[in-house]
């Protein structure tokens, strides 16, 4: 048996290669909720209220974030809230998961149905213009979907489960296709951008994915076992394989590359990069660069769409 | 048999992944010139005057660069310089080759041998403080001994044949450790920053490393056999390996990061970061953020240390 290397008592049950640390459950659950205690205070991010719809997705990221967040900040009101995307089985199990995790925290939970609510799923997305980018529609809805009922709520801040590899991954991806505009806006701590937004918050975004998936293991928080059947064909996974390559050459690189994103790069590209500066969507009341936005643009497409079959 | 994938007569002998071309002798020679010659008109290189000094070191890099620029530039007068590091075989063996290059292409040869001028050479630094980042130090004092040698030659323009696998490298290291104020510095073509320097050029920024061994190759240029005997442990090499490992996946990954390096970051550092101002080293008279060069302070204390020994 190989002993925790903290406490030194327990059997260790984890490792954490980043930090060749072997852990027991109860030294790591303490080491994985510091860590989001610190994350939370450092970035002050819950100074905008008391009041935290957290965004659940049936994985073990959101579970995580849930969980750890209702432990640590007993005092807060939290809200669970989930996208139901309309993808057969995987939606349908995500969600289920999703309310037994608020349910398990006696946490109140509200669901946005795409079929119900706007009469179309991701899956019809399939075959269309839209198809070939599939996960990057589904993301954009669904951050949509978020703030609409983060803001139908009257929370005072929205609290996603994006992790450590998912944060320098997008890094990476904008940085190489020089996106910059869009690089500047992966803060820990994003305020409103418009009136129609609440504060967004990423409690976990120094968090390793791993390290997301062995709390939400050691702590039997119900998580789907399915993935996303669109999952394997997403640019996003092809760059996490490539950078957990890197990771086996370099234990620290991803803690490293968001250090240089966040306090070398970005600071350098708000000070010389301008503001954007976002319209009124004419139909939903959302950000917009345009007279509608692109989320309400694509939902009348695929309406459309549907119609003529 | 596979033909040329341009001339479609005669057998290929080169294939190019991130173009998947296969080549003849003929077309591959003349792809490589047409590269050089564009490179240098793209960024004037050569606009500074018409006697250049071209480094060479008696590697594959610096005699592809001599051997084209002859070709490609009749006009222009070249002068090629080599430093001697001391470095047992390996440098007698460079040395040697890059004399045989400069002889078969009628071009002045002249070397700077640390161990005649100053009395050291690069193997002193085994186990003193500068032994852990030897490529380092090894890396500045040729640099050092580089503009020195231009300076008493009276060139207009050096020359060095750092290709894109060195750049890239470079950029992504630079970039990870956060110096930037370095990493601006990286272009194509450098003004002297110094009344001591000349314009520096690097006509081989676009061509990758397999190009260069190749195009030695074919034209059987004299090239050392052997590799430096510090050479594995460099940060760079093991860099390059991985960034090699991300070609496989990415066959143009090199010129993507080259490409986002130089048009999208390095012109937003040189708007947002402040210019670099050099004094004068009083020692040797070249640039120094000090009242002595880093080279001149590395020259006293080897010297001090081989005295005690």
């Amino acid at each position: 048996m190989r002993r925790c290397s903290r406490c030194n008592v327990n059997e260790a049950e984890v490792y954490l290669s980043y930090s060749r640390q072997y852990l027991c459950k109860e030294c790591f659950n303490q080491f994985f909720e510091k860590r989001v205690k610190k994350t939370v205070e450092k970035y002050r991010m819950f100074k905008a209220g008391k009041y935290v719809a957290v965004a659940v997705s049936g994985g073990k990221d959101s579970a995580s974030l849930l969980y750890s967040l209702k432990l640590v900040f007993p005092d807060m009101k939290f809200v669970a809230i989930h996208v139901h995307s309309g993808i057969n089985r995987y939606s349908d199990e995500s969600m289920s998961k999703a309310r037994e995790l608020a349910e398990m925290l006696d946490v109140e939970f509200h669901v946005y149905k795409l079929s119900e609510k706007d009469g179309f799923t991701i899956p019809d997305f399939i075959g269309t213009k839209y198809g070939k980018r599939i996960c990057a529609t589904c993301g954009l809805i669904r951050r949509w979907v978020l703030s609409y009922m983060a803001r139908e709520l009257g929370v005072d801040i929205l609290a996603t489960g994006h992790n450590l590899d998912d944060t320098v991954e997008v890094m990476l991806n904008l940085f190489l296709t020089g996106e910059f505009m869009q690089l500047k806006r992966l803060k820990p701590v994003l305020p409103p951008e418009h009136p129609s937004q609440v504060w967004k918050v990423k409690p976990l975004i120094l968090t390793p994915e791993l390290d997301n998936l062995m709390y939400a293991t050691l702590n039997k928080l119900p998580v789907r076992k399915i993935n996303c059947p669109y999952h394997k064909s997403a640019r996003s996974t092809k760059m996490k394989e490539w950078i957990d390559i890197w990771e086996r050459r370099n234990r620290n690189i991803k803690f490293q590359l968001y250090s240089v994103f966040s306090k070398k790069l970005i600071p350098i590209l708000n000070s010389a990069l301008p503001e954007e500066e976002y319209g009124t969507c004419k139909i939903c009341g959302g950000p917009s660069m345009g007279d509608i936005c692109s989320v309400c643009r694509r939902k009348q497409y695929i309406l459309e769409v549907k119609q003529k079959l």
